[in-house]
């Protein structure tokens, strides 16, 4: 594997990661693009204990443009996009119009109430693009086992980096796939997040778990997937290094929860044999999701890793997939309980979406 | 105000609520309806610390019928409905496919963890459907006062209800309108949820409210509301009873948020005062949602209520009113950071927000 970081025109960095070591990536980026004016505040909800990014000059960012002008496919001499390449094999990216932007930005100055809160703060972070393949028809389903390890090569990559970003408290490494969720791009890609503030599902996460152990002297992760094993109902697919179930209490209709036998806090901490059994059962998943419906199951796929610096020693690296398609026809929409309570409705039985989805392997 | 309630055919009990004493509600339901099987449970998400509700009866439900077979008009000699009048006010009745029954459906024994946490539970309680005028075009927001000033009745009378219900610990009136957000009746109405749990939201409003005050001895709704006041930029509309801003920290493009000047823990306990002076800055909030696009906004309104039996002293009533949409033909989606992470990206700055929303007036 080879990494080779160049500049975009704006200033942007962009990294190759590339399968072969002898690759030479010298393209440069011939675009007249000037910088982008960006300024991202996070900004605290004092009744939720959690903050919002906002980040209002992102109106005008780039929507469903027609797929002959991709900005994810390599350049050709007639048509240059965000890839100076000809060719690439993973390459990540700053994305242009980023929700969270490295400090030294438009920087809002910290805003604090009466009692000394801050309640408004830079939003400094990083918000990246990861493109998984040169093939603008292909889907992360259709990738071969060494670009699969590829890929995780570069999640580790910019877990460790973004990490050590003064002010990032945790990393995201998502993908969005699919118009009903609102992809705006159809080129295979995922994004990277570093945000400024632990986010509030892995501090949930990280809450129950504490009280937990008070409780019990034990990890509640290793509890919750040991008796996930045991059970047996919600297993979709194992091998010697991962489990996947759909989880007891799942909030969508089909939702799993793939987490390494050994528990780690992040993907920089998986092991060997960890990474090289990742890209087997991932693909066997998501081959599942895609024979769900008539045609592929749009998804959310997002690795939950450990904060920067808190909780490290409790936290379980998971991925959790999930699609927001109930039927083929049947969206599940997130209305006022969702949307306002939290308070989830789940209309397929998670006994019968782990059966379905053990019968589609 | 006159309050009728009624069988339907299939034993779920619809209530008419009448703006004259002197109506009369004995139309009968004739349809040949069987009762619906429920096998509704609520799956405690250990992670997460809060409840699922599983409902894998409801896939059959009613979705996107023709407006001719609208089941929330009133009924014809020719076409039977929900509703057996020949017309109504507002009529409030149990959902044929809810989320959550009354105990004594099909009851799910309760499963226990090894540490003897309670994992699954019947999902009692109930669901029902407001429907806020006979008018199939008709909104809320075109409504005249008298009509609002009876939903509000209707409100208060199923919050007292449904509050006495046992095991349910929190009632939520909320109207969802819009396709885009998944409404499947066009038909003017809402819904009603009595939950057997505390949800997600409340439950942290509540533990944020409780740490302000060991900190303050104040309250920590009091003082928000108060900096709103007194700050002014993100205020949209006042009267003498109520007040309505957009947050600091609003997580949708257009959001805002109606408190009643004098704190109450849910709609039961506005006084007089409070209870006239809601149609108006309603009825004004939802015109200006109204005029934010070329055709009405979507939009989801949500009372937030304090629970049944918990914070009272210290929950604020108040009502969260949001559009998913942020321009004409922008969704504002969930994906990755928000559904994953609960990581709300915001492309309207609330001030501007606010001040798009004033000049709406």
């Amino acid at each position: 594997m080879k990494k080779t970081s160049i500049s975009l025109a704006d200033g942007r960095e962009l990294m190759y990661f590339d399968e072969r070591d002898d690759v030479s990536r010298d393209d440069a980026d011939l675009r007249p693009l000037t910088p982008t004016q960006t300024s991202s505040e996070i900004r605290y909800d004092e009744l939720l204990d959690r903050w919002v990014i906002v980040a209002s000059h992102r109106q005008d960012r780039t929507y469903h443009p027609a797929s002959d002008s991709c900005p994810l496919c390599p350049s050709t001499a007639g048509r240059l996009t965000e890839i100076p390449a000809p060719t690439f094999d993973v390459v990540v990216f700053e994305n242009r119009f980023p929700a969270l932007t490295a400090a030294g930005g438009e920087a809002v100055a910290a805003v604090h109430s009466d009692g000394g809160d801050v309640l408004v703060r830079p939003g400094a972070g990083r918000c990246e693009v990861i493109c998984f393949t040169a093939a603008h028809g292909a889907s992360f389903s259709t990738l071969d086992h060494p670009r699969v390890d590829l890929v995780m090569a570069a999640w580790i990559d910019r877990t460790i980096e973004l990490s050590q970003v003064p002010g990032v408290e945790q990393v995201f490494c998502f993908e969005n796939r699919g118009h009903d969720i609102g992809v705006t791009l159809d080129h295979p890609h995922g994004q990277v997040y570093a945000y400024p503030f632990v986010t509030p599902r892995t501090a949930a996460m990280l809450t129950s778990s504490a009280a937990y152990y008070r409780r019990t002297k034990r990890n509640l992760f290793d509890d919750v997937v040991q008796r996930e094993k045991d059970d047996k109902t919600r297993v979709v697919a194992t091998n010697s290094a991962w489990t996947a179930f759909v989880p007891r209490a799942a909030r969508w209709p089909y939702e799993v929860h793939l987490y390494p036998n050994r528990r780690v806090p992040d993907v920089a901490a998986l092991d060997d044999r960890q990474r090289a059994g990742f890209a087997d059962i991932y693909l066997d998943l998501l081959g599942r999701f895609d024979r769900l419906f008539d045609e592929p199951a749009p998804y959310i796929s997002a690795w939950h890793q450990a904060p920067v610096r808190e909780g490290r020693d409790r936290f379980a690296l998971h991925l959790e997939l999930f699609t927001t398609r109930r039927t083929p026809d049947k969206l599940k929409y997130l209305a006022g309980s969702e949307s306002a309570m939290d308070a989830f409705t789940n209309d397929v039985a998670p006994e019968a979406a782990a059966e379905r989805l053990r019968e589609l392997g």
